[in-house]
C-alpha cells in the first residue's frame, strides 16, 4: 500500500515571496539607507518590492535568463537589497563579492561564477574601471547611482546607470514560481588551500535558514525591531538578515560604507535601532566612540556577534556598561551561515552572573535544523563532555553539499550519514554548547576576514631566497590575530624581512600581507612531510609583533 | 539553458527530527505531565526520543505499514507526545479524536480514517468498550497505561497495555526519511453542517508551520521557557505546540484531564511555566481561582488564546491585573493552526496604551508563510481600511488544499491564485491587522445592515455581572433579523435585560444593541469550547422579540 500523502497547498518555498509578504503587511515598514553617494535615502517596502519587480524586468530586457549569475560589488543599502530580490527573484543568481578581495581574486571569482551582471557601487567605479578588461563573462556593467552621478568619461564600454534601468520598467511582472531548490545566490569563502570556493544556496535553504535565524533562540527578529546589519551583505548574506527582516517585517537600517564608530552611533541613535549582528573588530570602533565621548544607547539592545570569537572582554563592556546583550554565534558561509548561538535554557536562568557569562562565552547551542558532532582524527564521535576537542562536523538543509563547480565531495560519512567537516576544532558539552578551541589550523583570522596561510607561503616560497615557509596566526591586540612568516632561507641566500615583506607587495590586498618574518634555521615536520603548525604556534605565540 | 540548481544537503522535512534535535541538544530538558492515573509524572527529551522509537517497533510489531493511521483519544501527556513522534515518524499517521464529541460522532470519524490502532487513556475505557464493536476498522486497542491499571475484566478482545508494548521493545531503530509531502497527522474539524471533515497535515506543512508558529511575533517560543499548553492536543495538535516546544527546547508541562483553574495553578507555579496557550473559556476559571483566592503568578508572563475571540475584558484581567500579556491569534483546524497574531509593529511603539489595547484586541497580523485577503460576495478583493468586512480567505504552504476523502475542492480562485475560504467575516487595516467581526453565518442581518455578533458579545462580556453571553439572530418581521442576547450570570451577581441593554448604550450605534436579553443556567458548547449558535439559534428561533 503505498504511503497517505498530506493534502496541504503545495507552494514551493521562493525568495520572492518574502519581499511580497513585507510589501502586502508591512508596506510602510522603513528602509533607510546611508548611501555610498554621502546622504541618508529613506523608502518601505512597497517601494522596494515594487523597484525589484522592476530590476527583474531590467535584467530580463538585458538578456539574462533563468540561472544567470548578477554579480553585485556594494555596500549594505536598499539597492543591494533590491538586487537580492530582482535578481534570485526572477530565477537569476545573486553573487555577492567581497570588495576587500585583492583584485586578482575578484576577478578570478568573477569569472570562475561566470558572472554576465556586474552591478556595483560609485565607491568601486575606480576598481571595476581597471579590472573590466579581466572580467570575461561580464556583458552589462550596472553602476548603482542616478543619471546625475554617472562618470562623463569612463573606461568601462556600455555603462549601464541603475536608476534608468529602473525607471525604464512599469513593475507589471508577476514572480515566477519554480523548483525551490533553484539556486538562489552564490558566496566565495577562501578557503585555506588554493582558490576561493562557491557555496551555492537555494530558495529552499535560504528560507528555512531565514525561519531559523529569526528564531528567539537565534536572532530573535520581530516587527517590533529596528535591525541594523553591520555585517555587509557580501559577507555570507549579512547573515541572512536581508531575509530575516522582511520576514518579521521590521524596520532594516543600512550603514553603506561608513562603518566608523562615529558615523555608526549616530544612525543607531537616529534610526532608534534595537538590534544589530558584525564582527568583533567593528566593535572595537563603536565602542570606543562611545566610551571616549561618554555616550548612551538609547534603544539598542542586542547584538549578534559572530565571524570571528567575541573577546570576553568585549561581551562585558557591551553588556555591563551599555546594557547591550551580545549574543555570540557561530557559522559559516558553507552554513549559510547560522550554526550555533549562545542562548541559555531553563535550567541555566539559577546560575549566577559569572557562570552564566562563561556559558554565553562559548558559541553555544544549535539552533533547529543543523546538526552537529565532533570527530577526532580516525572519524569516531567524541563524547559530549566540555573537555574532549575534536573536528567539528555538521549537517543541515542550509548546509552545502558541495562547492561549485568542485568534483571532490568535502563531506565526511560517519554513521550513515553524510556531514560537512568545518576545519574547526571545538568541544560539546553535556547541554549541547559548543566552544570553538582551534581554528582550523592554517587559516588567519584577522578582523574578521581570513587570510589563506597557504596563499602567503606559495608566494613566500616564489621568492628566490626562500627554502621553506609557514604562516602562522600571531596575537594581536587590535586584529585579534594576524599573520607571521617563519622562513628558513636557502643556504648562502640573503634576505632581509623587509626583503620579503616587498615582496608580496602588488601580489596580495595589503591586509593580508605578514605584519613580519623570522628566520628559522629549519621548520617542524609531521612524519609525511608536513609542517607541524601547531608546534609553530606554540613555539612563538609570544612574538611581539612591530604592528602590536 | 538550464537554471543552476542549489548546492545544499537534500534533507526531507521529517516531524522525526524535531525528537532527535530536542534528544540530543536538550535530552535533559523535562516534560511534566499531570497524568490521567492522578500523579505527576517527570521525564525528558532523552527518553520521550527513546521511546518514541520503541513505539515505532511496536507500531511494526503489530503490523502497520506506511500510511496506516495510528488513532488516538487522549489528554495532553507525555504519552501522547510518544504517539504523536512514534507514528508520524515512522510514516504512520496520527489521528487525534476529540473525545468530548458525541460516542457516534467518535466512531464515525474513526471508521472514517479507517483506524488502525487506537491509544486511549485510562479516562476513556469505558467509552472505547461501548464503542468498539462499532469501530470497524480498529485491529488494536492500546490503553495508555502499565501493566497493573489494566482492567482484570474488559469487553475489548486482545486490549494491549501501552507500558507493556514499550518494554517489550530495545529501541534499535533509525528513524526513517521519506517524501516530506507523506501525510503525518490527520484532524478533523466539526462542520456546523453533515459529517466532520479531516485535514490531511504532511510532514513538511508541520515543519514549515513549527518554525512559523515558534517565531518572536507568533508563539515566541525559547529553551528559556517552560510552556504548558492547556488547547489540548486533540484540537489542531495543540496548535502546533508538541512540535514547536521540541524545536526551540523547551521544558514541556502537560495538564492531562486537569483543566480546572485550581490545578492549572498549581501546576503554573510548582512548574515555573512562563507560557501557555489555549481558549477563552479555560482561562475563566483560572481568573476566577486566582481571583478569588487573591493569589499571584510568579512565573507566567505570555499566553496565546484563540479559537475564538477573546474577551477585551479578558485580555484587560489578564495583562492589567496579572502581568500576563495576551497574544490574541487566530486560525484554523484548516491551517493546521497558525493564521495571525496579534503583535506590535516598531511604529506602535508610540501609541498610548488605550490604543495599543485596541490594537491588540484585533486577531492581528500574518505570520509569514500566510497570506489573506477579504472578498465581497462577487470575489472581489475588499480594501484594507479597517471598515470594510468581507469574507476572508487564506492560502499558504499549511492550509489545507482539500478535506480528506472529499471530492469537492473547498478553494476559490481569485487573481489566479487559489484560496481557502475561512468561513469568517472579517476586516483588514492599512497595517494588516485583521479583525474578525463574526462567521459568515453568525453574522445578524438586521434591514440589510450587518451586526457583529461578536461586538455584541464582547460588550456584554464586560459587564461585571455577565459570565458567557451569546448574541445571535432572531426573526423580526420588519427588520428581517435582530439580535437577540443569551447570557449566563456569574454566581451571585444581579443584572435585569434592562440593565445589560442599559450598558450598551453609548458604546454601540443604536440600531446595533440586541432587542432582547434572555438568561439562561448555561451556554451549549462544541466538544472544542465554542459556544454552539446553531443550537442557540433553534433554540429561540420562536422566541417574540419585544420589538416585534
Amino acid at each position: 500500500m503505498a504511503a497517505l500523502m498530506g493534502q496541504m497547498m503545495q507552494m514551493p518555498l521562493m525568495i520572492s515571496s518574502l519581499i511580497v509578504h513585507a510589501a502586502r503587511h508591512f508596506g510602510d515598514t522603513e528602509i533607510v539607507s546611508k548611501r555610498a553617494e554621502g546622504d541618508l535615502h529613506r523608502t518601505d517596502w512597497t517601494q522596494t518590492e515594487l523597484r525589484a519587480r522592476k530590476l527583474a524586468q531590467a535584467f530580463e530586457r538585458l538578456g539574462c535568463r533563468a540561472g544567470d549569475r548578477v554579480a553585485t560589488l556594494a555596500w549594505n543599502g536598499y539597492r543591494h537589497v533590491e538586487i537580492y530580490y530582482g535578481a534570485s527573484g526572477s530565477q537569476l543568481v545573486c553573487h555577492t563579492i567581497n570588495p576587500r578581495l585583492f583584485p586578482e581574486q575578484i576577478a578570478w571569482i568573477a569569472n570562475d561564477a561566470a558572472d554576465q551582471v556586474l552591478c556595483f557601487d560609485l565607491t568601486f567605479l575606480p576598481l571595476i574601471e581597471k579590472l573590466a578588461p579581466q572580467l570575461k563573462s561580464v556583458r552589462h556593467f550596472v553602476l548603482m547611482t542616478d543619471r546625475a552621478r554617472m562618470p562623463a568619461q569612463t573606461g568601462i564600454a556600455g555603462l549601464l546607470c541603475y536608476e534608468e534601468l529602473i525607471d525604464a520598467e512599469n513593475g507589471q511582472y508577476a514572480w515566477p514560481e519554480f523548483d525551490e531548490n533553484t539556486a538562489s545566490s552564490i558566496c566565495y569563502t577562501s578557503g585555506t588551500t588554493g582558490h576561493p570556493k562557491g557555496a551555492v544556496y537555494s530558495h529552499r535553504s535560504t528560507l528555512l535558514h531565514a525561519y531559523a535565524s529569526a528564531l528567539p533562540d537565534a536572532l530573535d527578529c520581530s516587527a517590533k525591531d529596528v535591525i541594523l546589519p553591520v555585517v555587509p551583505m557580501f559577507h555570507v548574506n549579512a547573515w541572512g538578515l536581508p531575509y530575516a527582516v522582511p520576514l518579521v517585517g521590521a524596520k532594516l537600517v543600512m550603514p553603506g560604507p561608513h562603518l566608523d564608530g562615529k558615523s555608526l552611533y549616530e544612525l543607531f541613535e537616529s534610526e532608534k535601532v534595537t538590534f544589530s549582528a558584525g564582527v568583533p573588530t567593528v566593535w572595537l570602533g563603536l565602542i570606543n566612540h562611545v566610551q571616549q565621548n561618554k555616550l548612551k544607547f538609547s534603544t539598542f539592545k542586542r547584538t549578534v556577534i559572530g565571524g570571528s570569537a567575541c573577546p570576553p572582554a568585549m561581551m562585558r563592556t557591551l553588556e555591563d556598561d551599555f546594557g547591550v546583550e551580545v549574543i555570540h554565534a557561530w557559522g559559516m558561509t558553507e552554513m549559510s551561515p547560522i550554526g550555533t548561538l549562545s542562548k541559555l535554557k531553563a535550567k541555566h536562568e539559577a546560575l549566577d552572573p559569572e557562570a552564566r557569562h562563561r556559558l554565553l562565552e562559548k558559541q553555544g547551542h544549535v539552533v533547529y535544523g543543523v546538526d552537529m558532532m565532533i570527530l577526532d582524527d580516525d572519524e569516531k564521535p567524541l563524547p559530549w563532555d566540555g573537555k574532549a576537542a575534536g573536528n567539528l562536523v555538521v549537517r543541515g538543509p542550509w548546509v552545502i553539499e558541495r562547492y561549485f563547480q568542485v568534483e571532490k565531495s568535502p563531506l565526511v560519512t560517519v554513521d550513515g550519514r553524510q556531514w560537512f567537516p568545518t576545519g574547526d576544532v571545538a568541544t560539546i558539552d553535556e547541554d549541547g554548547f559548543m566552544q570553538i578551541t582551534d581554528r582550523s589550523k592554517d587559516v588567519i583570522k584577522s578582523g574578521g576576514e581570513w587570510i589563506s596561510s597557504i596563499d602567503l607561503e606559495n608566494i613566500a616560497m616564489a621568492h628566490p631566497a626562500v627554502h621553506e615557509a609557514a604562516a602562522i596566526a600571531c596575537r594581536h591586540p587590535k586584529w585579534d590575530e594576524r599573520p607571521l612568516l617563519v622562513v628558513v632561507k636557502k643556504p648562502n641566500a640573503e634576505a632581509t624581512a623587509a626583503d620579503i615583506l616587498g615582496f608580496f607587495e602588488g601580489r596580495l590586498a595589503k591586509w593580508q600581507i605578514p605584519d613580519d618574518v623570522l628566520f628559522v634555521a629549519e621548520l617542524p615536520h609531521t612524519a609525511t612531510g608536513k609542517i607541524q603548525k601547531l608546534k609553530l604556534r606554540e613555539q612563538f605565540k609570544d612574538h611581539r609583533l612591530p604592528t602590536a
